[in-house]
């Protein structure tokens, strides 16, 4: 059975620089994921040979990401009983991102997808380790690890702030 | 070759009261349709063969209506040479219509969808008939008689008010 | 261990129409689950209690709605390293849903909600079941079973509007 | 018969950058075009006779671009029998765009513009030229072989970030 | 010369509801106006005439009201030198009336429209009193007497909520 | 009496860049105008002052911009029975401009303003003189050469597009 | 010195049903308050009055209502030194509320108004209240408990949805 | 008793170049105030903390602020009966702020936050003051003396405009 959990694509090489967000956290929290690029507009196969056999090859989380009239991460949801993560993502031709959010978010009753927030692919990384996390143990604890370290970064910068006084943090 | 010159596909027969205005015009204007229902995300494959196979089939225009959400004229745009109008449906699950909006008209570079107005299927009709028109000298003649219909109601309606006065006419 | 896998709460009793679909899916899908209420804004102890328990009672996944400025799935979702699923409603006195929306989706980097559409319990269940699905292997099957009967609604639905015609469906 | 099958119109000299798009991909496919400057609220005259003459010149399909409240292609789509394709134009007094969308999309009943995402020119291009390809085999042909080529693009983007991997790709 | 200072016109009989409330507060006023119809999309002809025509006719103001991508205000500014109102009207089709809004507002540099609120037409006809009112003594008089109206209304209002108390009102 | 004919204010000396195009379009059709700043908010008494004296002073019309949550133009329409012209301004803290709109446009019934595009101040100089010229002879016939001067342009324009061809105009 | 410490303003009768909520939540919680009508745009030198005698009244908090173009929150605000709470209300004019949240909330630098959201005047009254009570100890205690007592109604919610089950509670 | 009167809160150091406007405005009117980072999502137990024992240290108002689904304001709210002022911060990963203003504006009955403009967090810190001025005289009086000081300056910038003219100022 492959090591790889999850898979992560993209609708083309533009959106690389936001989704790679995404699998820098896989690395980090060691689970082990692909990242490639499957068009629904333009690679039609190819985006429904890659969902049918996602599930066979042992993959238990895709990531999508997409801009403008977003359709990949629905149609990969469409096509796979797997939990499909959709990331918005602001490109050149998109007004503000509403029209990802929307393409990615208003799925049909039968079809949902897991939306994150606009340009959110750490989160999406995220997300689809505690995924992993809720069933693999020691994923899971990776996880509880990263949640305390939130915290603690939050703590000692409060504490600059509180120590050094605002004024000298900005530079006044 | 068939008479049948305008495919009309929706996602989901609760489409069929908004997308039945196309094909009442194209009843009216004399142009051949069909009409179906086709889901991009319960019948990806059907809808693939529907869109692979449209141009053989002798069809010059695809009309596509869906709300939410809407990947069907989208996806189909993706899978044919052919123009494929998109009618933006506003269904129940719809924020106020913009989400179909978007998910129709702000198609990536490549795959272009005609889009109309929000619920505008009696639009979509005209629009095909218009296309079939620039290029049949029958159907073109009948569309210039159309718009000459158009003028005709609005001048008499303009008679009727400028006759009657707006109290009357309210019932006031 | 439990067999309650997924943990349902909201905000308020009012949102329970909208909010028992999820219920009612994972019901028919077989996958245990939990109901109850538990507001960010008025029992924050209760939810604080609620989040950080949920790991170690099983829960694998909890699904939180809420209406407005909806803050309990991604304050949930900062209290527990599960994935959480994030539904907005649409309450009276929400403009137009615009405001659950975003105040779900836009988390913050560290913190992310697996948002579904606005009022999209059923699919906040199906997407449940489907993280179950990737990891059980008999809720996986069953997932499988319910994608295959989406397609056979809409073939006979298609084959329904194709021999009777849409003026006879539509009663014209 | 002239062989210009698509005129391409624009309400100002500002549109050029954005519209001149459509020229390009028109040249690309091989289909005969104009291209002038007609605006409905300074030129009404010019409009209404581009408009009513276009037909009989041999004009198949018109491209109209505007910005803001963007009036050209709803006019010059009363004015004539022949589909009109309309371009919102991001102007720099548009409001993110939203000013140019709707005054184009939302035409009324008996009014349809053919509208294509914001700024999309090329797409505007693409949807004349196979608007002309439904009815004429060789650009037909030519188009077929377009949708080919927009998946080879895809196809060889996909092999090099498998093989080179996505770090290498960005830099990192 | 013609004692009618306004015109007010409008682009369906359908607007007439809306449209009415400017005619009845120039009645009250005691400024002469006339009311018909003239479609921008539907009849072209007829509307360049009667803005061609206004100014030599005595009008001095014109009111437009239209719905959707509303184009026959901007279009009748464009084709006379005199003041246009717009009044968006929300139609049945429009988008909650952002399309009929942003269609009259937004309008290029040279071609001004006095935009008032969605459905405002009262105060459209308030508005084209106000502009006979400054160069007229007579109606300026008159303008000046209904500010003092509006006042003493909301006295009166403001002292039966006093004496009464808000639950009596209200009917508690 | 004064030969001023339009009074234009604004809430802040930041306002300048943009409603200096309204003084430079009156000086060059040769309308009396004063500028000067009135702020609703932080100079009531002087708004108040302004407003109430301006029609004895010969003022006809009142052009008042403003950003944000813009009370001017309304606060000065309540004040005076003269038509005020509203110019929403898109200042740093504006959300897009939207603010600025609909706080100017959506004035209660009794309580017009004419409400121009986003950053309109040219426009709104323009509406204020065709309301002047409108009664005032010698300045409705400048009115009347500058519309014609608005079509000669573009003429111009497109003759230069046909000739030159749009690649040379864009330097390709 | 007045037993009154709250003034609610609203700019219209048709405000007092939403209005009410806020001065039934004050007698509730026993805290003086008076009511009446005032209109920014109406009664100009009643809101002035009003607003400029308020501090000498004794009363420390005022709470303004209005709808569409909202200027009686930032007008009052501009007139006294006293906390301001302004009340977005969704009148029959209004864009579901934009146009009144807009106009009240995003106030420029110098003239805060507290907004509360759309129809929010119980939420007013309770803001109102708090800021009593973070000076005066029995309203502040009383303050504390009423935060108790909505803990207690949401647990009283959860156990009634635990005990008898959703299905039960949904009458199904 | 502790001098500090106002505590200002941000979910982020990213956060202080906005939010320390507050704190400046508070120093030059002499309130007491401190500034520190809480985190809603990362630091949940930091935040109930604070808020908690707020009211006993002698805090009498918490400005709070926070971007995206910003959550700190309204849950701060929840946990203390102290007045909230809550500051919507245009973060990099906002959508134009919208996601801020309605996260933190239509908070749910029984839980007010007094909202200010986006990023107007000088303006929470006057309100901040206006509450506190509105109990202690001394600050009141200051208060008063702030809002005559910005009526001086905008007097000052009108004698400027209007003695220099507006060319002089723009500079051309």
């Amino acid at each position: 059975m492959s090591d790889i959990k999850v898979g992560i694509i993209m609708g083309s090489q533009s959106d690389l620089p936001v989704m790679a967000e995404a699998a820098k956290f896989l690395e980090e929290i060691e689970v082990g994921y692909e990242l490639t690029i499957v068009s629904a507009h333009r690679t039609p196969d190819r985006m429904i040979d890659y969902a049918v056999k996602a599930r066979e090859r042992g993959i238990k989380v895709i990531i999508a990401g997409a801009g403008g009239a977003a359709h990949l991460p629905g149609m990969v949801a469409s096509l796979t009983s797997l939990p499909v993560i959709g990331v918005p993502v602001k490109s050149s031709n998109s007004i503000d991102g509403w029209d990802s959010i929307l393409s990615i978010l208003q799925m049909p009753s039968g079809i949902p997808v897991a939306t994150v927030a606009l340009n959110g692919a750490k989160n999406a990384g995220i997300l689809a380790a505690s995924i992993v996390g809720a069933f693999e143990e020691a994923v899971g604890n990776r996880m509880e690890a990263f949640k305390r370290s939130l915290k603690a970064k939050v703590e000692a910068s409060a504490k600059e702030v509180e120590q050094k006084g605002w004024r000298k943090i900005l530079g006044e």
